[in-house]
């Protein structure tokens, strides 16, 4: 496996502007990572030159996150939000683009969090047409659209790696993967090597959390397995860890992710320990691999 | 270990009158289930007659799960909804002592579903003195209440049996228990068995449900550890498998615990396999834990 | 997966003539197994009549395994005895045509037990060469020839799956195959998914037992895991459980297979567990591996 | 846990004079641990004054790691080699007392490698008197004497940590414990947390190897729950990493441990590794046991 690592900007906090992408982009490149992941629940608002100071001061990598929001969501029974949904991942693309960042990825195909009635057909057709249309903008950018599978509570619609395929399929998209992340595949996945591998092709970016989002390690889910399959089938991909901590975190978006508990209280640390978990994942799943 | 085993009245449908009634307590006795849990989001409009034939017809025991709602809350910062919760969860105990069920638990603490900010020192405050005047209740009448720790995204108070147990001994209560369900440990617990040793003394019932909430053994969640865990600290209470398929639920339901795919088709099916999956485990368990 | 189940005739005991075939195989019947497997320790001793007795008489098919000794070890520095070896495979081979079986596997390829040094070229390149030789006449025979990777301490030859396929493409046998056992898989492969994935195409048999060889579940083998990995690769073959217990084995195979502990007293009971325990794993495996 | 972490010596090389000492040792002080272990087949040929030097060189606590052999049974039918037993056992814990080493553990109890019947009664009774004469001189001499329990295949007598604690109670020794090792546990304990559960008070050392004895991580054995469960009953002693690979063994030592398959080429890397996943084992283990 090829990959690099990163880490998401959350880790440090929710604040992004130039100080506070300065000090991320240097903790995360002094601790030995290659990338950096930011989140944009607002294309329009993200702060692209602070972005872009961090990432030369550091020498990091980028990769955009995404999470579509109420008012921009693309699978919205309203024209204008959904409009404003495919308005807002285009600009996000644009910014990928623009940032030499390979790709956006996350929850790009409705909104993140709650719904109380299943997806309808309407809503599905609505979907696929839009991602067809800004699979084509991605590819006339240079750029991928990544769609991550989130548990129940976070999306109505997309919840597993084999959802996420068959919206690609049905979008036709040539620019489009599957963002695999291990937090919701603790929940949602019957099996997650067998789910890898049923969908080994369409994986393009993996998110590494806990299966409390905690540090890693602090709980059960299998990394040393996760590693394995995706070696076992090839994955060339990079591999961000992700975790969330109160103590950290805007009150706002400690009640968006439900994040009830102070899992840590010293980001530097949880970074730092999840880059040796990882490397020794990646590690151990090579030599698992490998033929005695 | 001594318990029974009961499946939940959900995995047959959320409608409960005389004709599902007879007809879930039925299909779960002629599996072999020794109790059934019925499930009020009112206890005031509980079918009390229904449950009692049904009861008799099948010579089943009985489990009464409860859960909160936004105006029942106990928690809440609006006395009118505390009061009218305290009073629901009244009126729960008042059924259990009246039907011979030996505790009402589940979501008596607080509304189930979501929240967008963390709870306030007060209505944590307002919350254990509802408790202790609810568990005196419970003593009087001669049952017990539990809590029933569920994930981030049904609650904001108790997501953790550390939680519900810290809950409990600020409570002062001398009738109330932890219940255990393994669909919220599986996202909230950072090792599943460790929380278990560390709570022993107050884990009082628990749900068994796969980590997807499909059906057991279609997900990962390691089901002889869990067990394992539990006879290695001499549990003796009861067992009751909960799984949720959007085939036999109605949309309120199937909105409210965002179940967006049909899990399994069959409920007598995945009843009876659920039955077959628990007492191997069990079975496996109690020879783990035996010298050899 | 389409495979049928087995036990192996060691569970009921070693003795295997007249009475213990048809008891033995009247039991594996009754408890709706649809195979049984004999060992050979000596082909030349085997009562046929008695094997077809009890076949015919409780209608199970047959599974015929093997295991060299020191006077038939193929891979003997000694031509007499690896003359030995050859003809008692050879020998074996006709036995399964005779009788009706698919195929002799087990330990073919060299004795079983222990070894003081490691083999040399010129031992592998005898045993490439019978093999060959062997390979040539299951062809004639119309019959298959498995190698069984057994743990360090049973041979020094053949420990992994991996092994076990190099030798068989050495020999470029076209009548062979691997018969993978999960016990000696605890113990050998590194990532045991990893090993099925790499060589699914030779997996043609399978003993499935504890990793303590004790009853099924009362180890921390994962069989739902072993049973997902083999479904994802198309595994078309059969499972048998093995487990041992000193309550039912003379002194003479106690000590040959070093069990020094009473892990169950009531064979049938272990047996029929073991059914439940295969068919609950394979159904799992199935529902884990569809598309949801 | 205040544990300690050590390195078996064998990781780096089976020869143990003034350069091997110095170099094994200065390695291992190095990387970062804070013990050695040196193996003794026969305490009567450890050069002593190579290991004094290799320690006070580097810095590191000794621990002393024994197996006795088919000439110094202590279980033998033949009175002459038990007494050379009870002789070799009483030199090493002189040596122990000698070199300020805790304790002397292992195989103590009876031949390292294989039997070919089960014990008898009669052996079992010499060894317990000879252990508790063994006990005696330890607590005169101030050391320990451990008792490792390690698969079938290497004794006919204790297998399990259940059967090491009965035999130390059987001997009423006051200075006796039970050496875990992690090779041995995947092979003969039904559950492992279980097991460490029900003989907590008893456990004094452990040795840390992976599932098929090459690198920590290039196996199944589950690591971090391995920790959590010591975690969980409060474990205070030292962890010693245990791997063998042909790549630095003497032939003799191959035949010995059976090992067959060169696991790994470069002992200081796997060292290393070993550290690492042992420091993060331990991290997570007291991550996952502490009170959210």
């Amino acid at each position: 496996m090829q990959g690099k690592f990163g880490v998401h900007a959350l880790v440090f906090g929710d604040a992004w502007n130039e100080t506070t992408a300065r000090a991320t982009c240097r903790a995360a490149a002094e601790i030995g990572y290659d990338l950096v992941e930011v989140l944009m629940f607002d294309p329009w608002t993200l702060d692209l030159a602070a972005t872009r100071k961090g990432l030369a001061d550091s020498g990091l990598g980028l990769r955009l996150g995404m999470a579509l929001g109420p008012e921009t969501d693309i699978s919205s029974d309203d024209p204008a939000i959904a409009a404003r949904g495919v308005a807002a991942v285009g600009r996000a693309l644009e910014i990928a683009a623009d940032l030499g960042a390979p790709a956006v990825s996350g929850i790009t195909y409705a909104a993140f969090n709650s719904y109380a009635a299943p997806q309808t057909a309407a809503q599905r057709e609505r979907v696929v047409a839009s991602l067809a249309q800004l699979d084509k903008r991605a590819g006339d950018l240079g750029v991928k659209l990544g769609l991550e599978p989130v548990n129940r509570y976070e999306s109505y619609m997309v919840n597993t790696l084999d959802q996420a395929v068959a919206l690609i399929r049905d979008t036709g998209g040539q620019n489009m993967f599957v963002h695999a992340d291990t937090f919701h595949m603790n929940i949602e996945e019957g099996d997650i090597p067998a789910a890898i591998r049923r969908n080994a092709a369409h994986i393009g970016y993996v998110h590494v959390a806990e299966s409390n989002r905690g540090a890693l390690g602090g709980g059960h889910f299998d990394l040393k397995g996760f590693f394995s399959a995706l070696a076992s089938v090839g994955y060339k991909g990079d591999f961000t860890v992700e975790s969330f901590s109160s103590r950290v975190l805007s009150t706002a978006l400690i009640g968006g992710v439900r994040l009830w508990r102070e899992a840590w209280a010293d980001a530097a640390k949880v970074a730092s320990s999840a880059l040796l978990a990882m490397r020794a994942a990646k590690a151990a799943a090579e030599d698992a691999n490998k033929v005695w």
